[in-house]
């Protein structure tokens, strides 16, 4: 008869899945620099578009209720796979809970095995930001100096940030139905010497703006922009229209320019392109980042980033958060799977834990 | 001008995210005792599954690769979502890995809060067992008193286990490709009192049974009981062909009596049945449980559980574990969610960090 005892020195493999709470990654942030995350995730984000076509990829799964989302966003190459959990909550405030809350996980496709358990609610803020600039530097004139800041909520210093970083925008024109929002921004803006202007409405913030960026919250059909706002040459941000029943342009402003996405098939349901015809022409952004497509063809053109956040980018930024952790030896494990010396014996597992703390309440007497 | 020490004198909503390791839920196990778990799981389930029509149900999302398979299993009903991971690698022995390695997570409808993140390996092998014997106690012979036990893998004990307490069920008859597995099994159940009687192929094994169980590993379309070894009035509970190329019963054995699952849509595509036409007929359990349709009509009749795991099990499973670590006072916390001051200053929870720490590599230098 065999004995846990003898099973146990066989070969075990240990099961070590990395952890990064929510207050590790602020630190990782903090230590590495947040202008240098932003990035860093720009990096890995272009690095995984342009092998676009070796990933699995599918639209997220939702559960909608009457109050907000809860969304599962899987996706996977031959090595490694991510999926990332998301609520949208836009009533949160009321219980003073973020609007959106996220973790992820980056598991190994060769054993099934969970890596990585990652907070994403402030790694998913940098990688949108991320994201943004990464659609921008491909579609907006480079010469562009000022942007438009449309909703001053959780995400709009993380776009201040990527947009003066890696394009050089200098001055901000902020505007938010809320004026503590506003003022919560310029404060964190101020602080950072970034320079920002402030604006009583939509209409004046965007007026003479190279780049407009609308991230708003509400969950519902609205008309942030205008088509008489929209200027020759803008190139619009367009970042809180991201599912079904939540739009910010109006239908007019998509037809100005050409219209770029991430994941077609995701982007019809849930970006604002869900108020066109299904024949409606959109370009993949991976086509325009490889040379295949055209991003802006001319100074004056007008060009709109339809952006929804993708698995895709999820996993860039998981990757890169594992790896910047592991640069700074900033890693932390938990025990998500049990390790076990046969991996036929699962049972083992629990009746050496019972030998180990003593039969409190065995099976065996619970058996008999 | 805001300052972060202002912001923090606003009400603070702590996000706490509990956290059951495999080691805590193996000490649960071991306090609570395992027999009584599987019962209270197998309750559990009994609730959820007589509240079927509540759930928001939709079959797994599965990332297939050459070597295996990665899921993930959502399911919520007013109040409470729930998912599984869990992975499925038959050549993990290689690796001295287990075949399926799960973790999950409960979250709040209302907020989107995650509220638990639990392992679920162990947890899983309780709810499949479990759930195994809630299908038995409604169509397997009320004086079974043997089963077949066919594939003596990380399943096996659970299975034995819960049959022998949930359905009193008095030998076991083992059969095993790999001995290694048998003898793993014979010691472990032959410590808790269990009897057990080793066979030298299926068809021995499974001779004169009241009750078989079918818990292979491989992924393959495999025939461990074809239909010359179905004896009258025998019940047949099918848990290893549980996805797409992955069967365990010859075709002509679901033809011989009533087939039982647990949601037909994935069932279809899963288990057994997806050897069998789209019209074959087939009963949800759960419609058995309620009363509102027929499980066994008469005692030399063969039943047939053509189980595949579902994610209301899991929710089930997930609730069980957290109240019962709730009563016991095991509960642990991990910080996946930031919490924040303001919920629209996510960046401040960065800059409060950065303040803590010292400014090693301040955000406001690399904007500079």
């Amino acid at each position: 008869m065999l004995n846990h005892a003898t099973l146990k020195k066989e070969a075990v493999r240990r099961v070590n899945t990395q952890f990064l709470s929510a207050e590790r990654v602020a630190e990782i942030i903090n230590r590495k620099g947040i202008a240098e995350c932003i990035a860093g995730v720009a990096a890995y984000i272009e690095e995984d578009f342009l092998r676009w076509n070796d990933f699995d990829k599918c639209a997220r799964v939702a559960n909608h209720s009457a109050v907000g989302v809860i969304e599962l966003m899987p996706v996977a190459n031959a090595r490694t796979y991510a999926f990332k959990y998301v609520n949208g909550h836009p009533a949160n405030h009321r219980y003073n809970l973020p609007t959106v809350m996220a973790f992820g996980v980056l598991a190994d496709v060769e054993t099934g095995t969970p890596d990585l358990v990652s907070e994403l609610t402030i790694t998913t803020a940098i990688r949108t930001a991320a994201m943004s600039a990464v659609a921008a530097r491909a579609l907006a004139r480079p010469d562009s100096k000022t942007m438009a800041l449309i909703g001053n909520g959780a995400q709009s210093e993380f776009q201040a940030l990527a947009f003066q970083h890696l394009l050089g925008i200098e001055t901000f024109h902020l505007f938010d139905i809320d004026a503590n929002a506003t003022d919560k921004l310029i404060a964190n803006l101020t602080r950072l010497g970034l320079k920002t202007r402030r604006f009583s409405d939509t209409r004046k913030a965007v007026k003479g703006c190279d780049i407009v960026t609308t991230v708003t919250a509400d969950k519902t059909n609205a008309t942030i922009l205008t088509p008489d706002m929209i200027e020759p040459g803008m190139h619009i941000n367009g970042v809180g229209g991201d599912c079904p029943g939540k739009t910010e342009l109006h239908a007019d402003v998509l037809r100005q320019g050409p219209v770029f996405c991430e994941f077609e098939p995701q982007s019809r349901i849930e970006g604002d392109m869900q108020q066109m015809p299904a024949d409606f022409p959109v370009t993949e952004l991976w086509q325009v980042l490889s040379g295949e497509k055209v991003g802006r063809s001319y100074a004056d053109q007008v060009t709109i980033y339809d952006s929804v956040g993708f698995a895709l980018e999820d996993y860039s930024a998981l990757r890169y958060m594992r790896d910047v952790a592991t640069e700074l030896e900033m890693t932390e494990t938990i025990s998500l799977i049990p390790t076990l010396a046969n991996p036929k014996n699962l049972f083992g597992f629990i009746a050496d834990k019972r030998d180990a703390q003593g039969p409190v309440r065995a099976a065996v007497a619970l058996a008999a």
